[in-house]
């Protein structure tokens, strides 16, 4: 290995273990510590990033990622170095331009606001969320100044999430959306008594749904000595490295169903960091990949494994063994049925199918519109009524079922929501090509098998972290565009099983 | 504020930070990881170790605390930026001599070795720890070979925890205490029937101690927004901050002793952090004092509190709703009686008053040859065994309950034993001051009220941070010179009205 690509691995492993730091802090902040804390934790999570942003914008590692690009110009793209390289050289272009104080206050902002935000939520108050929320608009507005001008300004927030698509043509995929998923809501709206999920209210110890949640999260490839399941108020996943993997989920006693699919949802992310080929560790590309690709594995495991009808026969001894009362005279068929109740709902994270992406298309257009300045943050509760009525049929009762229950605005994340539709989107597109290569999938579900699964999705996604982007991933597989009739499709066909 | 002094508490606040997040990855290593992450761990610690240590060396920063010392000198000893100034000087002194790739090495063996003593003492293997602790060795003789010739090089491994006595003075303590302590363990040896801690053993669900035991600690003076309470194989204390507070036990359920006593113990350490100023965040004083200070405030919760007969009227009807069963016709006598069961015991964090220094003399005299080079570490199990029997008159059954006990030496930390004998002695001679200055002392401590005891320790010690050090500290409330006396009347006292 020559001195450059030595020199650059070491500056790799330092900005890899730094952002390792941080995860852990800020999951630490999230799960275990006490709220008395967060102030402090505010400069320990400003200093590490200032840090890490410092090493990352050092003229030095300009000057190594530029020789190492030279270097290994020959080599094909996937040589673990020059994908390295490339995506650093990416990344730090775009951090050069963000002034270290910046970059240190949107860090340091995000851990005070989220404090903020836990108490407004509880308090079910916007208004003593909203000059922490204005705040953030700010600095994202100063984060946008800092980049040319592009033919909208969010096209900007997209592109800090690696999305690789404009607000304009995604504007056109959710008009495309728009239009193909109202008669399936119609249709669902129309006859609400045609399913229902009482089969998942009644009383569940959170303790035990704990047990058997992580007993579903094991089946489906997460290994023990690895991961981590815990409870937050806002389910996610994240991890420190491929052998550090933590999800979370809620739990609500009184409804089961919640914290099942979050468990399913966030096993789903871990699957992809946990597959990451371990030699990539400490390297820019040893992460899971972009976060349209990373919420297609998350929807994967949770809408086409969690709610598919083979899936049920493995998932109901389990239901009984846990819950013996609850589900002992209780069949597959009214789990599943009771799983894709489509139901139009105020919460995002507790939608169906059918309406979820109407939540973000919410969420896009509100967020471009504050960008753009057309929108006041005083205004986003009043907006999100409008909004919720208009596209799901729904008024908010207050503000924490409304405009305050989504964490992303506490830690300042405009632009990256759109990344859950891309994800049900590509999801979607992958799901007809693995059951070409896998055909026995219902009958392995129905058994409990979920290996051969992840290990299609090991070899073809998981396994190159973010060696490649979301389109030559896709297109590697075999798909060359985003395309949302599938997802269209089989969300109709669901709805016209149960609903018709 | 002079530019310097700003440009100091910048700096000074980086390193709290860093500090921080080391306190906070560390942490989760111990209590949250799964074990597959360690090797990868042992890396970000190794970088966040590099980082923090060349923050510390920076020539500019040596400059900075130049300048400032010339500002402040004359400003009182306590003024926060003088003492800030002082002490990060020693501490930046300490550092420079050691090569940032040896401090590096050190943290990341560390991490490494922690994992491989997990399982060594499972698996009752000294050998297979042997080679890491070696390589600890090696480590540790390098770091002493940085620093000026001592009288001992065992001095050396000493002044790194910040105690300020020499081998030679402590030789003379510990000859001290054992002559002192002879005679009480021959009198408890003699008569091992008069008492016995049976009340201690029954069955006790992990869930409820931890219940039982935080009630405990909450009444200390545990501040519930601010404290965890978690469980480890070895109890510990850790703080980020004086915000931000953290405390194991372990948890054997045939047996409640070991976790109570563990719990208030590092309940004593963990009120040391919260009661540091706030207006000290983000200083180099701003945490609890020197090594053994700390440990005389968590000796003193465990044992001048929590083994008085005073707190067993308080404690008997919390034990009672708790454990109604086995506590229903116990009597705050018998636990107080069982609370001071001396029984010369294999293990150093379960010994009784009587032989807990005998423990520490025994690794303080082997550490010293080690670090003269007189002892191989492949004969530790044999030495340990000698010892022990010439000490406390027991020999080991097996490495697991002989040398492989203890945590310390797989994070490479060679001198910091002596500082829990410093601590009993120190909190013995703090006793009667507070004594006289809270002569209800035993009636609040029947009715449950600790404030007050926490209040006195807060305003003369806690409250400082590391303003001062141990001699100053005591100097400060009265006391000019460490004495064994005071301790070994104390437990003599309690020996004879148990044993005599």
């Amino acid at each position: 290995m020559s001195d450059t690509l030595k020199q650059l691995r070491e500056r790799f492993g330092e900005i890899y273990d730094l952002s390792g730091a941080l995860t852990i802090v800020e999951w630490d902040q999230l799960v275990m510590m006490r709220p008395r804390g967060a102030e402090l934790r505010g400069e320990v999570v400003g200093t590490l990033s200032t840090i890490l942003h410092q090493k990352w914008i050092d003229p030095a590692f300009g000057e190594l990622l530029a020789k190492g690009a030279e270097e290994t110009a020959d080599r094909p793209d996937a040589d673990p170095d020059k994908a390295s390289i490339a995506l650093a050289t990416r990344e730090r272009d775009r951090l050069v331009r963000i002034p270290t104080e910046l970059a240190s206050e949107m860090a340091r902002h995000g851990a005070v606001a989220y404090g903020i935000w836990v108490e407004a939520r509880k308090n079910n108050d916007f208004a003593s969320f909203a000059p922490a929320l204005e705040k953030h608009l700010d600095l994202h507005l100063q984060y946008i100044d800092r980049f040319p001008k592009t033919e909208h300004p969010y096209d900007v927030s997209l592109a800090q999430y690696d999305l690789e698509y404009t607000t304009a043509e995604l504007n056109e995929l959710f008009a495309e959306l728009k239009r193909g998923f109202r008669p399936i809501i119609d249709l669902v709206s129309a006859n609400p008594g045609a399913a229902n999920d009482d089969v998942f209210l009644g009383h569940f110890p959170k303790a035990t749904q704990a047990a058997m949640f992580n007993e579903f999260s094991l089946a489906c490839g997460a290994r023990a000595d690895v991961w981590r399941l815990d409870e937050t108020v806002h389910p996610f996943e994240t991890a420190p490295s491929m052998d550090d993997v933590r999800i979370t989920t809620r739990y609500y006693e009184n409804d089961i169903a919640s914290g099942f699919f979050g468990t399913l949802h966030e096993t789903g992310h871990g699957l992809y960091e946990d597959g990451v080929d371990r030699a990539l560790a400490r390297l820019p590309i040893g992460h899971g990949g972009t976060h349209d690709l990373h919420e297609s594995q998350s929807r994967m495991i949770e809408n086409q494994v969690g709610r598919s009808r083979a899936f049920f026969d493995y998932a109901l001894p389990i239901f009984q063994r846990y819950f013996p009362e609850k589900y002992g005279n209780v069949d597959a068929e009214t789990l599943y049925r009771s799983a894709n109740v489509m139901r139009p709902s105020l919460i995002r994270v507790e939608a169906d199918e059918a309406t979820y992406n109407m939540h973000i298309a919410l969420r896009f257009e509100i967020e471009q519109e504050l960008v753009l300045g057309n929108l006041k943050i005083k205004d986003l509760p009043e907006i999100w009524s409008v909004k919720m009525q208009e596209l799901i049929g729904l008024t908010p009762p207050n503000d924490a079922d409304g405009v305050l229950q989504d964490v992303h605005w506490s830690g300042g994340a405009f632009g990256g929501f759109v990344g859950y539709t891309l994800g049900n989107v590509i999801g979607a597109q992958l799901w007809p090509l693995i059951n070409a290569d896998l055909p026995d999938l219902d009958a392995q579900f129905a058994a409990g098998e979920f290996l051969p699964l992840r290990e299609w999705l090991r070899e073809k996604i998981h396994k190159h972290g973010r060696t490649y982007g979301t389109r030559e991933t896709m297109r590697r597989i075999g798909i060359e565009r985003i395309d949302p009739e599938p997802l269209r499709a089989s969300i109709a066909a669901k709805a016209q099983e149960i609903y018709g």
